[in-house]
């Protein structure tokens, strides 16, 4: 792969900015932020190829450099070692150009000015719904005075073609009915609805959909996101990421994945679960190609162990049909727009939903705060899909980020421990991902990095 | 396959018709060219059917039917037994509604518009281009004060998958630097280049590009538009299409096909030669992956051996190398645009170039027509390549099209006749051709539909 | 006032001819109708000046010359001797521009077209409509899918200040409330709905108001459009002038004026009181400062007392309130458009209303003609009212246009000759105008140019 | 006059706020601001009144009140008693409604949000400059990407009705060359720009023309924006109101006015003698007609003997020719330009003219502060200049505003101290206003409110 130096002006509403902020905007990317921001730019500029290997981009990274200088009107980047795919004779492709200035907007910008201002924090509930807000505002993300008709759409990462077909089958269907696609930005289940989507919005001579892609710093610079992507949005975090989803999407539709999927699933069911959320209209299919239907098997036989029926009543699982997936989406968009018209909610933002805090806050995967996971059924459902939440999110960390991984191979794996009959049910699921491989990446012996526990064998064990 | 009853109204500029207008409109589409009418429409709402079983299409048309009902404000289409492929939840498909309008305008509406005008006529060559403008701006495919960019693909329709993706791989490089495309609007080289350029336009984030699908009656009711083309325009017969495409297009990418190809090269290498054309920039690339070499290498000989090198100079020939090409194509319309501004000329319309009478006729391939052809080195080279252009005319008509099948089953091969050298080096191409399996679909033991005579055999024989 | 010499390109939907337009347009602009030609032109040029001296005019004329230069890509004019206050910096003011290639359009390109179509003509009732809708829509005042929102405004050319400024707060209100507006396009009536209206839309921040000038080219080229009018249409005759009006307008509102204005409200009474129409709503406003009240008053008692009750109860008149007009013609057009919708009639063109052909004809006032007028009683009203409007129209030519004038003092005044009681009524109507001096520009003594005989009294005079 | 209440809902960018910027803003109209905002509310609603009666506004004040009602998606304002005249059938003026957003966001939700950043301050030179830029960036009204256009225009509120339609001649040749225009939004020489150039905006078909209208709190109260006003803009207080106008313009006009225009000339030419600014390119032209040209003469004079011809050389004087100015401005903004390319400034905001804090701190005309100012020659030009411009707003205040009234009247008229020279100059330059009767509206006899004394007189009196 070659590459070249090249610079960039700004776009993405950085063309306004006073001297201060750019400043400011150009020192803070010097600093503490500026490993971070690199490789972000370096991701999104890597976005055309095809490789994932991860070791490639860290030879890269060696080379690359981005630095913001300062003009009297504006900011403009100079990047050494600009992969040359990025750029079509000279000129760097205006999308990977849009992308890169968001991820400056999100990363570098945002974060300073969201510190000056006294009234925004990410420490209370409030607070942190705010902070999204105030995010995705300057994002240009929110749009008032137009219909619902935002589809969040969630799935694994690594899938089998035949899945990935299906994503992009039920994007074509939803695009055909004009629906606008929001996902995690990477690629399987986040790029094929996308890529469907697009094709039926262009039979549809709809020109101005919104492909939106939402991401958090950690996994935009491992995963490019790509490139059909028109709006990228960094969260700070997975807690702040999957609120952004929830209160911006209208409809919500989960193709299989692995735990991670299983982390998204728990999360929103908790959410749904709580009191207050018992009457808003949340549209949530689960759906994917016949060959995959045992995950969803599973996963609503889990559900319907631990966190029963009601529990059970929030989503509907549709197999192998792209259009029942998309007209049972269409028909409980209208139910959304009826119910906000009602409440005289807004929407471009889904006010109304109660997340607690225990959905926003960050949770960090160590031994000990995986060990004390309340996983018993002595607690409102709410609690325990929140805990049970917490516990697949850790699983995750264990499996493919570079911490829990170091953890687990020091401590060895985590300790899970609840009610038996809840754990008994956990196992299982977590061994039909084991055999499925949904686990990890071409992972042939897959050796978990956790151990379910008992809380009656546990209490024996102690 | 099922089909329903739908009723559409007016698109495409036939919003606005007068009462007359509208009432001769829905008579003539009762009367003459009802079943062209019907058939072109079927055609264009099967397109998204992947079949391409003709037997299956006629079957179909037992029970197909349109009505034009004239309305106060404009007119409406009854269609009975449409396929339910072409409408989402009841709606007919933006697109698909748009090229149904764009074949009423055409094949109805213009055409007894254009009867009713005393000075439209395409008995003469200039009348030819007039009305060909005509029509080009009805449907407005002319646009005023926009910068050359229109690139016109030609190819082979049935064309093996690595053909296809190397086309696919040139519309993207196109699309990535602005170009709009224009190709006949079928599948294969028609398509490829169309869906590249659709993902290069959405990566630069240009949601305003063309797909113009230019074609003819007789195949859009064989071979439906591909669904991308957002501009479909339909020319009476292949020479005003021909013309059509010389004249709106600024750059020209001719990929591998057959016989058909072949003829689309004569034809514009007759006009290039023509001496009031010397002079004029007229970007013309032949293109292939490398395992499509040995189609050009023989085209190229050839056309050295019978036009000579001054014909060879008309073009470029670049092999897999898709970047290449889009440069090359872009720096030839950067001198079409020098040339147009300084000699005043259209940008959106090549009134400069001369096109003779003979490129204009109609040319129908009886075996009479066919023999009479001069096929003689002793007439200007551009005379000679507008008859071998008809030559590879009549035997596409003695291949694939149903008049020129029944007239090569009563009467025998075609006898093509002219000058030792010239024939040796056609039976050469021809044979070429069959060897590389270009001559008919799915055609293991290809029958030859013509008889290549040197003049003096001929003479002796007769 | 200063000349200069200059050249403009083409604009207004002629940058699009083929050659052979473009060279009849040349042809034709430089015999015929070359000398109407460069009158409007020059009419329109001098629209920014205050002068209205005719004379000035034609010295003006002596030295002022318009080309048009063919080129490959369009036409250019040529303009010499164009006065400067034409022009801003040495660019001539785009409104300006757009007007004077309107005028193209429409005398010299649009006739020559239209001559060309073996299916117009302006020989029949049905022809002459037909006729009408295809300059409109080749002017693109046709506008399909808007809501009914045109309201016309007929009055006088040279009325008082006090007039004037009720037009204007009348079509303040008109503004206010959205409406577009179309009037005859010279000064007085004619401008001041348009001003007013352009300041009620600035304060709603409609932009893209349209201000519809319909005049005919014996007119504008006394008569300068007014700038404000950005689409400038130029009708055959007064009768095609009145029923593009009628056809495009959803609303009517009659400010007071002369001979002239008495002459459009029997045309549009005519129309109303044929049968055909009787159910077709219609919104008709007479409306005038209370200072003006009398002219309405005479108005109405010659109407009651010539066509009767029936004629009366189509129109409304609203005596010094702006506010009332504008409201009114608000729930009259939402009639309108209920009424389209049901019967399902275009809103952009008023193909319901029957027009009969002697409404349609060119009437010529000759001494005959206009003897011979039919003016007894005993008639259906909608033609009395016919005949009634050509005694108008002849009055105005014997008062204003040079041929009538001519006339006049060759064979002394008009003959208008019907039943004792009709004639009574129009002479006491005359009669007023003449006592509130609306008979002419600065006529301290006007002498009539008619005599109004009863049908006894002419019998027994021959 | 007659009221009503209504209610309206969120615009001007105030659609997308959070719940809790929401409450903040409710909560924060009813207190402390209150009281303003409900003033400023009430002089935009009245704007389309003729009347500026003061008391009569203040007897309005008494019934009338405005409510922020918090809904979850937005605000919405409940008006008690909203005159009549702000409506048509039911529905608020769409150009008021966007004011009274204007009024909200840049009086009670700007100026709360400004505190909750720590890094905006109005306390130094480079925190005002910013606070400007964030001012006008919140009310959309910096564009990047555009060229320089905009020009400035100043003058008296209260002029003569020969004043008055010469500012409008101006602002049409400027509207004709497609400037946009910014004032301080009242009427006389503020409205009377902006009313020509409406009309050459719209002979020129341009409909997206900006009319920028900056004001103050304290004098929008008093005195209605004018309808024409499609950016309104609210900056803090006088010197603030100064910097928006210098930064945003490009070009400047000032017309005859009172002490209050000569306030402005003051600021602009200390802020243009500063020795960092003598390069910038600033077109500034004074212009009045002919019957004026005594008021420029004195100004001149003034400048001339106080602060040389350096500070003459700043502007040029142009009398009588409103063609001339449109053309000077015209090339001095090209320069603008060309200089602004040269050091890659922005168009946008002039973020080169340096500006000391002696300009941008609100002065306070008490007699102390009054008396106490510099008048010598012995300092700096620019110094003197600013040390001017404040005798000069201390005497607006003492003529027209409350505050200084009051003081007056309290403690008898200013004292002014300087050099002799000076003082005299001064003297001369107030008594010529006094003559001309710029000093105070409707001033027969008017009773200076200072009095101006040569340093050694005044160390003689002391």
């Amino acid at each position: 792969m070659k590459h070249i130096d090249i610079e960039i002006t700004a776009e993405s509403g950085l063309e306004l900015l006073t001297n201060d902020e750019i400043a400011r905007l150009s020192e803070h990317s010097k600093d503490g932020d500026h490993e971070l921001f690199k490789k972000c730019v370096l991701a999104v500029l890597n976005s055309t190829q095809v490789t994932d290997e991860i070791s490639y981009h860290k030879e890269q990274l060696k080379n690359f450099d981005v630095d913001v200088v300062p003009l009297n009107k504006g900011v403009k980047l100079k990047i050494k070692n600009a992969p040359t795919t990025a750029l079509v004779d000279g000129f760097m492709i205006q999308g990977l150009k849009e992308q890169v200035f968001s991820v400056l907007r999100d990363i570098v910008f945002l974060k300073q000015e969201l510190e000056s201002n006294s009234r925004i924090d990410f420490n209370s509930s409030n607070g942190c719904t705010n902070a999204i807000f105030h995010i995705l505002r300057n994002a240009k993300a929110l749009r008032s005075g137009t219909d619902p008709n935002m589809v969040v759409c969630w799935g694994g990462h690594a899938i089998p073609e035949f899945e990935y077909q299906y994503t992009k089958e039920v994007g074509y269907r939803l695009g055909l009915r004009g629906f606008d696609i929001i996902t995690g930005c990477g690629i399987g289940a986040m790029k094929g609805p996308m890529k469907g989507a697009l094709i039926g919005h262009s039979k549809q001579r709809i020109n101005n959909a919104r492909y939106v892609g939402i991401t958090e710093p950690g996994i935009i610079a491992a995963e490019s996101p790509n490139p059909i992507v028109n709006e990228l949005i960094v969260m700070p975090d997975i807690e702040k990421r999957l609120e952004a989803f929830v209160r911006l999407g209208h409809g919500f539709v989960v193709f299989p994945g692995g735990v991670g999927t299983a982390e998204e699933i728990l999360y929103i069911l908790g959410i749904l679960l709580h009191p207050d959320n018992a009457d808003t209209p949340f549209p949530l299919i689960f759906t994917g190609p016949k060959e995959s239907a045992a995950y969803f098997e599973h996963i609503d036989r889990f559900i319907g162990d631990t966190l029963g029926q009601k529990a059970q009543s929030k989503y509907q699982i549709i197999i192998d049909d792209p259009v029942s997936v998309a007209r049972a989406i269409q028909k409980g968009i209208a139910e959304v727009r009826q119910y906000r018209k009602e409440v005289h909610d807004a929407y471009h933002f889904n006010w109304q939903l109660e997340i607690l805090w225990d959905f926003q806050e960050e949770f960090i995967p160590t031994h000990e705060n995986m060990s004390k996971l309340n996983l018993s059924a002595d607690q409102p459902l709410h609690l325990l899909a929140a805990n049970l939440r917490k516990a697949f999110s850790g699983i995750v960390s264990g499996n493919v980020k570079e911490q829990g991984i170091q953890e687990v191979s020091k401590h060895g794996p985590y300790q899970i421990t609840g009610d038996t009959h809840i754990m008994d049910q956990l196992d299982a699921l977590l061994e039909s991902f084991v055999t499925q491989k949904r686990m990890k990446l071409n992972a042939e012996n897959y050796v978990p990095c956790y151990r379910v526990n008992s809380a009656s064998m546990a209490s024996k064990t102690s």
